[in-house]
């Protein structure tokens, strides 16, 4: 007599968690040192100072009902306003204050795009791998998520998204840097994405919205920030989050912007904003907009990723793993040398190594680790992997 | 080509909203002083100053990796462990740690029951008066909302419950303290409401889930706290806010807690649970959830808003008025002396008054005044409801 996903979605353990759960509990009984948890995508560096500044001179210099008071549904304008001109400088996107609604993290602007967007019946796609808690938002809006095969190099592969657009498609979701393999699009592949988009408009006839998930926007290696979407389709539709940037995950701040270029750009906010209020985001929480209006451009100290990232995916590469160069998020995509990464992950708890089957991103036989932790475990786990390699006669 | 319903939650005017802003236009224009803007139902005293000193103490002491990381999706484990012994100590509540989920605010706990109850084309029931954004809710689920009308006294007619429930019907929602009209569901009310939830759920052979919403709980001026409806039938749901008891709206945080007499607990939490996961609110904002906490029995100064209501409904009763008396809540709600409420509204706008009428809370007839005020701008506002009034001949 209860609803069957949600039933469902309320009771399936979370691969990931599960891993997380076995790592604390492991770590209590032979000891933190012990266990090399590549599990959780859990900023592991602290919040800009500047965050706890924010908050504390908001704490003094404003009025306690206003602080914590309402604010509209879409936001504070000055905060809208920012935001806008934020995208304007950094990435040259065409962004304007009544475009942005701001809301409880990406995944808020996942679900709310979701549900303001498509009718029930019709389908989503995204490329694998993908974040799996996609399916849940899709599915939840009553739509079908259909998933695009990558190429060989586990880069999106245009020709297959060609091929999966049809009648019912209606969204394409793309997350860059993604979650869990590191890929970037490049300037290159997403004008290709926006010619196949457009063609396929013209050919069904009906708007195809492309929804790009950022949260690890500014988490990038090799040089300057990625290109925005937003330059390079007009149905299109930026979801960002503040979890990783600032270190705030559990803080559930960020919000969607629509692109000023968008044919539809009104109906499509008044969409938005429908959907987010029969869901209940009625107003992200309201210190936070002020927190994250005074932090807009900085980061949390993003160095240590990166030294992460080249000193984990050199290493494991030089003991002969196969591994998907990330540019940027700080996730490694390391192939599982057998087929079965079930296997490979169970294998790799023997040695204390905590890596995450790739069957959740809806790709088998791959692992995913989880870099945001210290350089010092990740050096103290080398001989682990080391161990692990051997055995499979790397 | 998008969703019909979510266009039209997008593009209505909420008409609090748009006498607010009215308002806040007529202020600029002829002074704050001489406007009587009795619209909005925010908070008019701060937050205790627990909550100030709650969140330095967490800066000053808690890493901020922790302090603003993920927490899991149902809340802190500490956090609802102290929910639920709350909520057994003062109001003797059958509630487990295990059957609260920490959400953004009562709204979240409402959109979250209507999704992980509700299938499709059944059924949901509230008494009139009724906070508009139940509707939204219930049909954002794809089901209906049916509502039953008052009594002659406003209060609820529970013999029109008895006929409003039929083999469709799953889900109760109730308020109290009622938003708009103040009333507190008594002892009495609660058995009976029970009673009759009961012999329909042997009669149709199926749960009739109580939902309710009680963000005005320690809104109550005669004495005690309200009873608690979990100790009056077992297929229940508590949900709960703290943006009125300690002044957060803005901040979204609050609680549903299913009751431990439950039958099917188990199912009920994993359903919600899997709804909450497919909307996003997979944890509520980590800061908060420490601050409430540390404050968990606390509230604002809240007898200012006694005083208010004392002072309004003695006033508006000899000025010939006719008010249902408000056992809680910040809200009075007023007969319009002409049957269109609207009409009403208007001409007490030509006093400055700004008054919501009722037809938004699924009743006709009515204004609502939110007295979450100054006192003294009520007692400015007294000659202007005299002109009112004569202009009608009371």
């Amino acid at each position: 007599m209860l609803p069957e996903k949600s039933l469902a979605w309320g009771r399936s353990r979370n691969c990931i968690r599960e891993i997380a759960e076995y790592g604390a509990a492991r770590k209590a009984a032979i000891g933190a040192d012990k266990v090399f948890d590549y599990s959780l995508g859990n900023p592991s560096v602290p919040a800009p100072p500047q965050v706890e500044e924010a908050i504390r001179e908001l704490l003094a210099g404003e009025d306690s009902t206003a602080l914590h008071g309402y604010t509209p549904a879409p936001g504070l304008p000055s905060l809208r306003e920012a935001v806008a001109e934020d995208l304007r400088a950094r990435f040259g996107a065409p962004v304007s204050a009544d475009g942005v609604y701001v809301c409880c993290g990406a995944a808020a602007g996942l679900v709310i795009c979701c549900r303001g967007l498509l009718l029930p019946g019709e389908e989503a796609l995204t490329f694998a791998p993908y974040f799996g808690e996609y399916r849940v938002f899709v599915e939840g809006a009553g739509c079908t998520l259909n998933v695009v095969p990558p190429a060989a190099d586990l880069r999106p592969d245009l020709a297959a998204l060609e091929r999966s657009i049809g009648e019912k498609t209606k969204l394409l979701i793309v997350n860059t840097p993604n979650n869990p393999s590191g890929v970037v699009l490049s300037a290159e592949v997403l004008t290709r994405i926006g010619e196949i988009l457009r063609a396929a408009e013209r050919r069904f006839g009906h708007p195809i919205y492309l929804v790009s998930d950022e949260p690890y926007r500014e988490l990038v290696y090799d040089g300057t920030l990625p290109p925005s979407v937003l330059r390079f389709y007009d149905d299109a539709i930026l979801c960002y989050s503040f979890s990783k940037s600032l270190s705030l995950p559990g803080e559930r701040i960020g919000y969607l912007a629509v692109s000023d270029r968008m044919a539809e750009k009104q109906d499509v906010f008044d969409a938005l904003a429908g959907a987010a209020r029969a869901v209940g985001y009625i107003n992200a929480p309201s210190l936070m907009q002020r927190v994250v209006e005074r932090c807009l451009a900085l980061t949390s100290d993003l160095s240590i990723y990166r030294e992460n990232r080249d000193l984990l995916y050199g290493s494991l590469r030089a003991l002969g793993f196969d591994c998907v160069y990330p540019d940027g998020a700080f996730y490694l995509f390391m192939k599982s040398p057998e087929p079965d990464a079930k296997a490979f992950s169970e294998r790799a708890k023997q040695f204390e190594l905590l890596l995450v089957p790739s069957d959740d991103f809806g790709l088998g036989g791959y692992v995913r680790l989880a870099y945001c932790v210290s350089p010092d475990m990740i050096r103290r786990s080398l001989p682990a992997f080391r161990a692990l390699a051997e055995t499979y006669g790397l």
